[in-house]
């Protein structure tokens, strides 16, 4: 069999390492290059410890070489400053930022602060989660991997929108965030003295992956979700716990069915729903370095509230893994190639 | 100044400790005795290392004597069902248990899934949170402290509903709480593999805590208050994120009147509110120890929606400071007597 | 390829679950079964959230079948008492437990308080670390794991013994562990408000594991490791700071020399030193789930001293790791088959 | 009671808060000026949010005006470039610097790599440690604060080197600490993905706190404190765990007697030696806040080694608790006025 070389543009990060151990032991692909301007001609462990067997360097941006597909792990905006140049060297390619996940323009605007530099690229990317773009996914040229918050919530709750089973108006969804999410470089948020031991209301409401969310569930209505997020001590993983609305009665069991019906098939999302016990609803402590989404839910027997509760590892199914799970779309291969691992327990 | 004679029923939990430090150097109050059957004959440092100086021994509570006032930590159910007896031994009381928290029994037997005991004694308690109820607190000869997670919520929504500002049917509260919520015995959902790193939703819905949120915010009318809880990775606090719909367009100075208006005056409500920097929003991690509850909020500008945070210690402000400070109130002291400690930065 | 069917005793705590973890991605094992007595006719998910969809059931003791292998991963003591009838499952076994790892019956008197009930079985056993017992794993019927910490200093002084470098009266080993050493029981001593952000010597002095450095290290003569443990807020990891005076002037390129020699085609052990940065000596957080070593090491100026790092995961080079590890060389595979995880980074 | 008038040189920092957490709350004391040039002009509390109603400004350097008595809290290097004009503001002050802890201006240079930029200063300051300082602090004009590895290790080793019991040349210590050690400017080093769950070997050996511990432990001796640092997943505390070879026969009764003897008396070290249960042994975690030092030991069995266990909080008894200490042993106060507080269980 042959193998799709594939680089990694922006390889020093947490993102970037993620792709890299992917990619190590991925059987169909073989890695290119990978770049990083401040650590250019060091071993790739220089950043990454866990791969100290590594025998691979960084390179600069200006060295890379054609390959059949790229990764694009750079911080958001410099996708979109760079993608004349970048496109040229790979016919595919999957980008790891923010800057090509919404369609529509005035949504970009409205969210990002300012207009699209070139606003006329949102509708040539398909938004990167599988589960909802896998047929998009097996023709597409470029690829726009979705906000970690964002997968999170709307693998949630997807099958409630798709189904119109909830009140569009009222849903609430906070998520609880580890800190890699803020990504590899310091500041005074990620010193650890004041991070350790927070719970940090850190964007309570006008978070940017609301966008994707309304993109997703709900599409051109005038219909919103409620959304905050709060900083935890944890370093890997994300729960969102979503508060809906059921326009009409359903029991635990018809939820069960619904969601049943819509992922039973699905490699990567794991209903998590047990009567007692400690793994009764789903956390993310056990998915660092899986690509697995868990879900679950509980309905309020005194009200027509369904908590939803749906965690990922924020830089695999919310990045890193959901990208090669994309790749693996676009290429043909098994959904779950290369994205075996299961995790940790303890962890 | 004569001093206040105080025991403390249930003393080797981690309530009955932190009452012990409190009352210890409280210039009021001489501790009279401390029970409990496990340790009975021991110094209490042994179950409290942070006391290791205090020359004082656990009793029993068969040798109990009079006192001018006693504070109950017992487990749920066994302040009722000893109430008789330990009555007569003060002629006032904090109960910090759940058992006399409502007034309704029909609300108790809801909540509880089982008849109160002692339904005739329901509305002899006033209930604990000083901010509410300190006129009654005043003459009271009887005081229920209140739920920890109740606390935070309410005290961080009562403005709003006091003053009719929003829709009581849509409120969505969520609260991330430490391990010391569970109490001092261990149990395969406390083991340190097991809850190190969690992010585990304990109770999605039915939280027996609704029920006081609803008596004390929302009355006899059929609204609601949509509760989870989910345990993290902290030990001591509770941070609150309440989302409320507010039925007039209020903007956020307007919101800061209301809290102000009413907490101007309060101790130990402390509004925060910067506008940027690591401190903008309540984080519980800097008030371990000490008796505030802080509150923020932040207004959507995209909807309706009014984002609430509440933060406590919730062995402090959700339980012995709380005690102590409805303690001072009966006693006519100034409130903050022996809650004078500020909490650590950082911590 | 044929595979070899292997089964577990003890499946349902910690090194059960990561065995199982293990033995499934394994190319060359079938699993047979898994025993639980308490989780007998319940999914190994149900312990193990991790394993969520594998297909297995946790059977009875007395319910084992013949397979080709067994591990045993019983409580200490269990092993020997039940030595005769498994032996007579499996023509060879991997015991995890603690009960044959010294050959010597009045070291095993003398450490763990009492006669061995089988001594006569002691010297049937094979020492479980790879590195040192290679040749001997090759042919063996039995092999004993070794323990957790005593294979973090084992590996990182077996160097410096053999060559014989070092004063061996002066030796001086501390661990630093995570809670998952203690296993899966809950106990006041794991209870997370307790063992959270503690720092505790739970071993000062007196642990069973120096029985098995003095063992492997310094054999008969009467020699000592002195050794202490102390427990930190971590759930995986050791990490050894051992300290050791050299018998000759060695410089920094000497000893890393030496173990190069060593180690240099160990595929589990990486010598990690950089002169400079985050990842300059070993620490276990980037080892979860992987079986690797790493050794580092920095000479003190000011003196003669040597202080060697090693680090490992304590489940996995501590436990199951080093189990399938010396699996693999029982039966002739590559030795890393099925521990190709690398750890994960940042986690 | 006329009040001294001490003005904090440097406040925005976690030690510098600790200073005015600790002054705010001193019968004796009235805050004068506290600087920082960055934050000149804002209110303490905006970064000290657990000072959040403490109506006081910080001003700049430039803008101080005389007083009683300065803390100087300036980074390392700053205290001595600004000693001409800082001292002629107050007739005493506290340095809370390494600049002037040593007296030996050949030890300053071999442990700093650089000359003293005013050598004949460095007799001129008491060495900060109260318990082994006490009577000259009585008359002094100026005293240097001690490192916090450096008293740690001191007060848990003081008694044995002055009995002279151990083999000085064989003394092996290991400390783990805390985040807030390494102050409040965030680096890679402190960022929370990487800090959090470390075991990191920050200074193997060579650590400048050694000098303070041979200046005051060995003195002029040709002896040698074999030392080494780990960072643990804490914020606050040190525990110092330090193996010493006794040249005698002792035995943990007279060990025991031994510390009675030398600190029986102390207001703020306390013996910590229970036969069995959780705290056992001296733990950082329950002692943050609070100025003690817990000290405990154990006698090896199987050797001539006795492991001395010694606890602080870094930020008090290792800096501004111990400060205030020798503040107010300066001024004849008893000691423990505003340092009551007793630390929080659990925490």
């Amino acid at each position: 069999m042959s193998a799709i070389r594939a680089s990694i543009v922006g390889g020093s990060g947490y993102v970037g390492g993620e792709l890299l151990r992917l990619l190590a032991s991925h059987p169909r692909v073989e890695i290119g290059q990978v770049t990083s301007e401040s650590h250019a001609g060091q071993r790739v462990s220089r950043c990454h410890p866990n791969l100290r067997r590594m025998e691979l360097d960084f390179c600069s941006i200006a060295d890379l070489k054609p390959c059949d597909l790229l990764f694009l792990c750079l911080p958001h905006g410099q996708a979109v400053d760079r993608f004349d140049s970048i496109k040229e060297l790979a016919p595919r390619l999957v980008d790891l930022s923010a800057d090509f996940r919404l369609k529509d323009h005035a949504a970009y605007q409205r969210w990002y602060g300012r207009p699209h530099p070139r606003p006329e690229l949102l509708g040539s990317f398909v938004y990167g989660i599988p589960e909802l773009r896998r047929s998009e996914m097996r023709s597409a040229r470029w690829i726009s991997s979705a906000g970690c918050n964002a997968t999170a919530v709307i693998l949630g709750l997807y099958p409630l929108f798709k189904h119109d089973l909830i009140d569009r108006a009222r849903t609430v969804a906070e998520v609880k965030v580890g800190s890699s999410e803020g990504g590899k470089a310091s500041s005074p948020a990620s010193h650890h003295p004041e991070r350790s031991r927070c719970t940090r209301s850190y964007k309570p409401s006008g978070h940017r992956h609301i966008a994707e969310m309304v993109q997703e569930l709900v599409g051109e209505e005038p219909a919103q979700i409620h959304f905050s997020a709060t900083a935890i001590d944890t370093v890997r993983g994300i729960l969102a716990t979503s508060h809906v609305f059921l326009k009409q009665c359903l029991d635990e069991k018809d939820v069960w069915k619904i969601y049943r019906q819509e992922y039973g098939k699905e490699p990567f999302i794991r209903i998590v729903k047990d009567r007692d016990g400690l793994y009764q609803f789903p956390d993310p402590k056990w998915l660092a370095g899986s690509n697995f989404c868990d879900i679950g839910f509980e309905r309020d027997r005194g009200s027509d509230r369904l908590v939803v509760l749906s965690a990922i590892d924020n830089l695999m199914k919310g990045s890193a893994g959901q990208a090669v799970q994309a790749f693996n779309i676009m290429n043909g291969f098994p959904e779950i190639t290369g994205l075996e691992f299961p995790g940790l327990h303890p962890a």
